[in-house]
């Protein structure tokens, strides 16, 4: 018998849940108005888009009318740092971040960087955590601005979000989160964590991809990425994508209600992961903190070997997993992430990420561990840096 | 009997080919992967995007390797000017657009400009043609840039690309073309027209919204306005809509086989509804040009009332029309393309623009021509500026 194929990697994308699909599927092809007519077929798609805003705020206990819908997470975290920082262009021109943002925090600074605006990145410990005290220290007369993620998508370290924010809220500064590793994957309230502007996004939370918000506080000024039409009320140009914004919406709405549940059942397979690792394969370590992590992620590096070789072979078994983020996987470079928390190349070139998801099982855990010690052994055995 | 609801807002946004939608539905929950995974999950999401771009590329005529997909025309257009006009800052600042673009041009050179590039804006004849003279005389040392539609989104007018191309080759000067109202509608090729960059849209020839792309012709430089990942070479960044990328695909595979006979038969049902106008209704006037117009596009001003007055009185029938551009219609502001073509500001909104396409039929424009000469009758008489 074929055994079926297991997907254990939700970080990068996931798949869409079936009462997300079934709700968005109408606005193809029957309300397929669009949402800025003034008829009876742009009515349902602009309901629709609105009752979107309400699970989106819901999910992150914001406000409707403080989140803007973009196209993806990468949109998101763009606007973000553009937009703020031109609009607060006359306040100064300095950015705090770390050096473990996903590259687009990364990427957009570096351009901003080269426009003249000036980033200091402050380091992560051993296990990818911003110290709050290494914030403070780079601030300076015209610091504007600190962007640091809440999750990490690699190695899953949850950060100290409020001890930041009270930070940059104390020296009056504006505070971005990238939430997009966080947001209906553990609880998000934005008003206990004290940020000015949080990215969050559909497609790993079981939404559709194509759907993506920023939550921008009120009051906060914020400068359109995208210009054209006066869609979300001139913040956003370009026609609303309704059924991936409705499914979006669907899916934070869901997200919610389930988070508990989806908390205790997807780290109970976490934990049963790493302990199979752990037990069953020598010179491994697993990356991030072992209790501050968000649920899914299951991180290892596998010494003497190289992830790409360990993820080629898992394919062949049916088991999808990563090694680094997808955004750079193509690259083949070691992770800007692990290489920060102080790992060798070498230790970071042999890593890979199972990220478990709400239709992972343990029976799919127990097949993973029991196809991977193998695996691995096979390619220790071929490899001229491994004695036994 | 109650009426069907009669669309005649195909500019606008058009409703989901049947056979795009059968074929996108799999990406949700079936082939979910993300593109750039390294495993079997992510190939068949790889394999759809690849293919989109053959479709793509094919309607266009170009090659696969100058298509990028974006999330849509907006982006794709914002996407150009600034990547493009930062790519070769240093050849020049200056660019030549025309007063009728979309909004999604027009805005972002108002940004570029206060930014420090330069813009010249060249005016339209009555029919809201471009002279293409009127492009050569604004050339100077310094441009960069020429960007005209080809075709324009509120009256349908088809610009005189391949002449205006011409001079900019010419003067060795780049040329951009919005084509969101025009690709999959009139058939288009960019090698004959002779462009560097052109847009163009999912949602306006009955594929998915959240989905476009902008080719970019081998050997032009362009910089990414979304920083991030090593997505489309890395030229857009973020994860890949795919289900809407598949969907936009095969939209343009479905319209490049069947433009001519839409072309035939849409433009039947627009000239029936010109005529039934024209010989019902005293003092209008059609907006833009009598041969030279998009297949679906019928635009009139009506004297003495006001355009949004008929929208909603046809809507009570269970008709969709629009008045202007769906970008801006709720800003009920003037359209900046009738002022340009020298309409004065009480014609400009006394207009209504009624947009067909492949799913109307023969008996809608009949009801249509049957209702509304009575709402315009009604509603002069109600006016103070009428006078039978």
């Amino acid at each position: 018998m074929k055994n079926k194929k297991i997907y254990f990697d939700n970080a990068s994308t996931t798949r869409v849940d079936d009462r997300v699909f079934r709700y968005m599927q109408q606005f193809f092809k029957d309300n397929y108005g669009n949402p800025s007519s003034l008829h009876d077929f742009g009515e349902p798609a602009r309901k629709a888009v609105e009752k979107a805003r309400n699970q989106a705020a819901k999910l992150i206990g914001a406000d409707e009318e403080e989140i803007y819908f973009t196209s993806c997470g990468t949109e998101s975290n763009n606007f973000a740092l553009w937009g703020l920082l031109k609009a607060y262009k006359d306040k100064g021109s300095h950015t705090i971040s770390s050096e473990i943002e996903h590259l687009s925090i990364l990427n957009p600074l570096k351009e901003l960087e080269k426009e003249g605006w000036k980033i200091s990145p402050v380091p992560v410990d051993e296990y990818g955590f911003v110290n709050p005290e290494n914030i403070r220290k780079e601030i300076r007369k015209d610091t504007v601005l600190v962007s640091i993620m809440h999750a990490n998508n690699e190695v899953g370290t949850i950060q100290k979000i409020k001890e930041i924010s009270a930070i940059a809220k104390e020296n009056n500064i504006l505070f971005h989160c990238d939430g997009a590793a966080a947001a209906g994957i553990i609880p998000v309230n934005i008003r206990e964590l004290g940020v000015d502007a949080y990215s969050f996004t559909s497609q790993q939370m079981y939404g559709p991809k194509g759907a993506a918000a920023l939550y921008v506080k009120k009051g906060v000024r914020i400068k359109p990425l995208l210009l054209g039409g006066i869609q979300e009320r001139g913040r956003r140009a370009g026609t609303e994508n309704v059924p991936a914004i409705a499914g979006f919406g669907k899916a934070c709405e869901v997200a919610a209600g389930e988070i508990d549940k989806n908390i205790k059942y997807v780290s109970g397979l976490r934990d049963k992961l790493i302990k199979g690792i752990n037990e069953n394969i020598k010179n491994v370590k697993l990356n991030g903190h072992l209790t501050e992590r968000t649920p899914g992620n299951v991180h290892f590096s596998f010494e003497f070997i190289e992830g790409e070789s360990i993820l080629l072979m898992l394919n062949l078994e049916g088991i999808a997993a990563a090694s680094g983020s997808s955004c750079a996987s193509q690259a083949l470079k070691s992770s800007h992430v692990l290489i920060a928390m102080g790992l060798s190349p070498t230790m970071a070139q042999g890593s890979i990420l199972f990220s478990l998801g709400k239709y992972n099982t343990p029976e799919e855990v127990e097949r993973v561990i029991g196809v991977l010690p193998p695996i691995v052994d096979r390619l220790r055995k071929m490899s001229p840096l491994y004695k036994e």
